[in-house]
């Protein structure tokens, strides 16, 4: 028996953003389920006891907790065209960028970003911290360089081919650029990389998500900007 | 070409300890590096630019930076009898552990135990904040009684064999018990489990670590405890 594949999920988690992309560019349909995990609901509680998103409740029943259980699921289950990459180096390339990304740059920017820009709001915590914010800004830049290092001397993060290390990338900096946190005068090359990225159809639709009471830039869906 | 297989790492690191079971288990020889990830060194930053361990240089040249990267590249490169599981359903089971280990259990217990009660002496970084060790004391009974809800209905955290989930989760329980943190009178089942571990060579060899300034219990080492 198969029924339909469900991802519980919400639109400003950087991993959630990454499981929908290569759901979508691996062409598997699935329906989505906003979870409010900071409500810790008991039922959701029961799907996944550590209480993290993402979480993918596969057609045949199976739950994949957790963006690496997730993304391992999906490339042993359905890879047709692997978007972690065909070698053991550029797999070992691919996984070091999506550790990178999941865990450094979501400590050092996106978590510390998201907490004084959205979250204070939702939660209702107070006045946003601005030095926690320039410090969170100051780091991006630096991870920025980092990329822009990789991009200068190959068309995609982990090489020449598109993967699952550019999705993971392009989702975090989508929720900056969300909170008009990017910077994009600073031209090629990760301007070019970002919008080949926004011009994909599996990241158009995650861009087409809004969060109430808070606007994204005008230049935020346009892949030419 | 094939050279020595060489793994960067710590004592006290949980990710290390879980990469050099891993290893043992599969039978694959390797040497150690004690890596200071906290001097930054400049050699070291140029193999892993996140500045992060564990980093497993292969004998074949290739480097794998993060334990997410090495643990995939093992299970993809060197496969015998997998340590992750051979089906979908248990391989998503152990992906889940390893994650709640590696980053939830990490994050409550093992970062602010460690930092407290070893890291401030080895960088002089002033006395133990006792409200934080209560705290990442109360979270580490309440991860243990999650371990011993599985191991009270299958003989091993991810099912009824041995997997990398026992392992992961043994590396940060015996770094608690190195710092004496653990109460072993609970008895079984955990202790049972644990005692298992124990008595493994991979797991005995970890366990042989010494860390100038702080001596372990007197059953550290022993199975029979």
């Amino acid at each position: 028996m198969t029924g339909q594949r469900l991802l519980y999920h919400t639109s400003f988690s950087p991993a959630c953003r990454k499981i929908r992309c290569m759901m979508d560019e691996m062409e598997l349909e699935f329906k989505l389920m906003e979870e409010p995990v900071w409500q810790q609901r008991e039922e959701f509680m029961k799907i996944n006891p550590s209480g993290e998103i993402p979480v993918l409740v596969d057609g045949n029943g199976l739950v994949l907790c957790g963006s690496y259980a997730v993304t391992e699921y999906l490339e042993e289950g359905y890879r047709v065209h692997s978007l972690l990459g065909d070698s053991l180096q550029l797999r070992a390339e691919v996984r070091r960028l999506i550790h990178w990304v999941d865990y450094k740059l979501l400590r050092e920017v996106t978590q510390p970003l998201l907490h004084e820009k959205f979250f204070r709001q939702l939660l209702k915590a107070g006045q946003p911290d601005t030095v926690v914010i320039r410090r969170a800004k100051r780091m991006m830049e630096q991870h920025l360089e980092v990329f822009e290092a990789l991009l200068s001397k190959q068309e995609w993060l982990a090489g020449d081919r598109f993967t699952l290390a550019d999705i993971s990338a392009a989702a975090h900096i989508s929720l900056y650029d969300y909170l008009s946190d990017v910077n994009w005068k600073r031209g090629a090359p990760l301007t070019k990389w970002y919008a080949l990225i926004k011009s994909r159809p599996s990241f158009r639709r995650v861009l087409k998500d809004r969060v109430r009471g808070v606007k994204p830039p005008e230049h935020y869906e346009n892949p030419d900007f």
